[in-house]
């Protein structure tokens, strides 16, 4: 938009009173179909960079403005997708979110994002529904619903995907949780531990995950295999912050008997459990091995193993199902990704030098 | 909302037939004031639990749906604020947003997330601004408008918050980027440096953001004052990412003439060079200092000396600003908070041990 025809912050009032443009009016003066003008307008294809400048010249000097609030209305349509979110700062949401809004935006979709907070926010977000004639669909990042939540949800009537969890009759794309911890734990066997905490990822406010169960459930599960005692004084709760599992490393390595080896249900706690190894004073794998969760960006970084998922691959195909469903096209409704161990620095036979 | 009064999936054809509900039929059904309907609806305060519940049971018995979109065509308020960032999953962006949404969502309004990648959608957003109609206000994180980009954003007649960059026109909140860099740089030349590299954040695709130009300039600045020579071997491009980070640092110190000491402009680059130190086979102080700049939340982790900057705080001021231009409120329209220096482990004079 050059100053030549441009509006300016002046005009405002101004604007505000003159009768607008129609789409028609700017077919006529480009010399185009209307089709072509609502083409050039939405960047798609199929449309010469010539007639795409011609449009947006003639939309300019007609002060045109596509209203999609007012075409939705008569469309249906909001071409807005809806993301619920527990978190935002948060490496697995923040690329989670990254790989959705990118095959949104290709599609030509908006994404209106909502943060759930406290309890307080979250019973307040699902008893009014905000969502209602704003979006044409939803994702759902790891948040479980509860009975009523997901009725709140599915009363919505719009396509809905989750990730990071499984509701029945909503769409989903999601890790197997236990058997990724599964390959996890069952590394630290193999190479001879025998005593093996856990850091999980919290039982207060994030209880509701069920990511931290399904990997408790895996860590178990490999222990009781392996015929080794399942001891509570090995579990730990991490929070799923650096902080929390700098914290459950330091009372791990305080027991009487400290574990030879340690299971972080995610990347950041891990991190957290290397500088308390550091400042105890110990080194990992020599006093005590390390595997972690997730491949955050940084394990690389600090030589960590960990079990890795695809996160924001995560994001793109619960974009694709729910634009699979509101063009009424074909796409797999249910995904569950592989995960992969990735052996670094951090673990080895325990007394390993 | 309960299995006996929610709209069921099957219930979405005929739901689309049935005429809705009135605000005035919930409050005649509830008892109370169409007021009283519209607070306790939205959550705002002095609506007592019991009326809050009888009204809530009221709306949806009726099956009443507020519309954002068809009151907003009459108030011409969307209660929506646009969020214009290059990146979503890097920890400035992610945090700088999260900071912003907590501050909207207690005010009511919702947050439309728009990433600017490639150049292509670069130009086409400006050129279409999808905003118009859809949102009350703006925020531009760090995104430097070229001219015609600046007259289509002031076109838009709204509200408009500038993060992390000043533009003429509108508020902003940003820090003083050359002073901070000056901060970092003036700490390692007072350890006694005189080979001091610098890995910037980039020339190629972030050319236009000022962050990279002002940091450089500091860096500059305190060499000159400090009567030090401006070596162009020792300035090397780091790309803002970890491993960009990491590629520079390896350059810096194949050099002929290594640096002692090396400012990173962010901290993800310096976790980056922290490896290219080890992987060199050398250490960090005792071969070379190095300092970053943020305080990323995992600068601490790396025991990593840096330039503090409050990240979430300007997310919270920014979406103040535009909160008070839209109520007609003060707020300080142009904020520059402080940075400080952090000193960790990673700075030491030259050739300590």
């Amino acid at each position: 938009m050059s100053h030549g025809t441009g509006v300016h912050v002046g005009d405002r009032a101004r604007r505000e009173i003159v009768v607008a443009a129609s789409i028609e009016d700017v077919a006529v003066r480009a010399g185009v179909s209307t089709a072509t003008v609502s083409r050039a307008l939405r960047g798609l294809p199929n449309v010469s960079p010539e007639t795409r400048r011609r449009v947006l010249a003639a939309a300019h000097a007609l002060d045109y403005v596509a209203s999609p609030s007012a075409s939705s209305l008569a469309s249906g349509r909001m071409s807005t997708v809806g993301v619920i979110t527990p978190y935002l700062g948060r490496w697995f949401f923040g690329t989670v979110i990254g790989g959705a809004e990118a095959e949104l935006r290709v599609a030509g979709h908006d994404l209106l994002l909502y943060t759930i907070g406290g309890e307080g926010h979250r019973y307040r977000f699902f008893d009014q529904l905000p969502l209602r004639r704003r979006v044409d669909a939803v994702l759902v990042l790891t948040l479980p619903m509860e009975g009523d939540e997901v009725e709140a949800v599915r009363s919505l009537g719009m396509p809905v995907s989750i990730v990071g969890a499984r509701v029945e009759g909503f769409s989903s794309v999601r890790i197997d949780d236990v058997a990724g911890a599964e390959l996890g734990v069952r590394h630290l066997v193999a190479l001879g531990h025998r005593r093996i905490g856990l850091i999980s990822g919290g039982r207060t406010e994030s209880n509701r995950f069920t990511a931290p169960t399904d990997r408790s459930a895996g860590y178990r599960r490999v222990l009781v295999e392996a015929g080794l005692p399942v001891d509570p004084a090995l579990d730990v709760d991490g929070e799923f912050t650096v902080a929390g599992g700098e914290r459950a490393m330091a009372e791990l390595l305080g027991r009487p008997e400290p574990p030879t080896a340690v299971f972080a249900q995610s990347d950041e706690m891990a991190f957290g459990a290397l500088r308390a190894v550091r400042r105890a004073g110990l080194s990992c794998p020599g006093d005590v091995s390390l595997c972690g969760f997730d491949d955050h960006e940084m394990a690389d970084l600090f030589d960590l193993t960990t079990v890795a998922q695809p996160v924001q691959e995560q994001g793109v195909l619960a974009a694709r199902q729910v634009l699979a469903a509101l063009s009424g096209g074909e796409y797999p409704q249910a995904s569950v990704l592989p995960t992969s161990l990735v052996v670094r620095g951090t673990t080895a036979p325990p007394g390993s030098p």
